[in-house]
């Protein structure tokens, strides 16, 4: 099963803001940049973020995007349930939906799955995820400003 | 995260052979109008399901496909992994690669989460799947002949 690139770009715009950690402020270009994704894909997942409290935008002189102290405890699995809004594996209502939809068994075991992969996740917060050697790797990546 | 279509389908078809129980011979055309997805998609499902030895085709008058033994003791997850290719939730290799891709605690918590996924998925057989309200709703489908 997969994660939407979306979900994949907006944690790891986190994980760059979470080894900034604070002390460095980066634009949204910057961080696009950094991860080689387009610019309007990157604002849009830093919007989002920024709507769950998970990066903030300090103003002024120097200013720029940085990991709220809440974006740094978050949970994994948590963030991606949210970003993902919660989906089930597969598509059972919608348009064309599945005639076992109200009494399926292979429904109710995807949810539990999904449920097993999101608490493996939750064992890790954003900020676990930048530990070495990932956050190392994060800060060399496209010059010396990011 | 999400399953493809592709996989879906692929597990509901092998749900209707569970559930017909080799006493009722299906083709293909007929699994797709019960499951209401189109003819071509259900084909080559099929002939992947055939290929991991999980369906046969039986021939002759009244000959048909049908759940092989070890389809029906195939274990869900298992089935899954092998359906989705053992795809990883995030597209980190390929034509843009992530920077990260060679040394990153993303990845390696999504492989963890993914592991865990399918554990939950192989305490299931193909078999388990169409207990009761499954099977019957999967045998009222499409009129008296599926």
């Amino acid at each position: 099963m997969q994660l939407t690139k979306y979900t994949d770009l907006a944690l790891r715009a986190a994980m760059r803001l979470a080894v900034a950690d604070g002390r460095e402020l980066l634009t949204t270009k910057e961080i696009a940049e950094a991860m080689r994704v387009p610019y309007t894909h990157t604002a849009k997942a830093i919007a989002h973020l920024r709507h769950l409290g998970v990066v903030e935008a300090r103003r002024g002189r120097g200013g720029g995007l940085a990991l709220t102290e809440q974006g740094r405890r978050s949970r994994v699995g948590e963030l991606i349930r949210t970003l993902e809004g919660d989906r089930e594996s597969v598509t059972c209502e919608g348009a064309n939906p599945c005639p076992l939809a109200g009494g399926c068994r292979l429904r109710h075991a995807l949810r539990e799955a999904q449920q097993a992969y999101y608490a493996s996740l939750d064992r890790f917060t954003i900020q676990d995820l930048v530990a070495s050697p990932t956050g190392p790797v994060l800060l060399s990546l496209a010059g010396p400003h990011i």
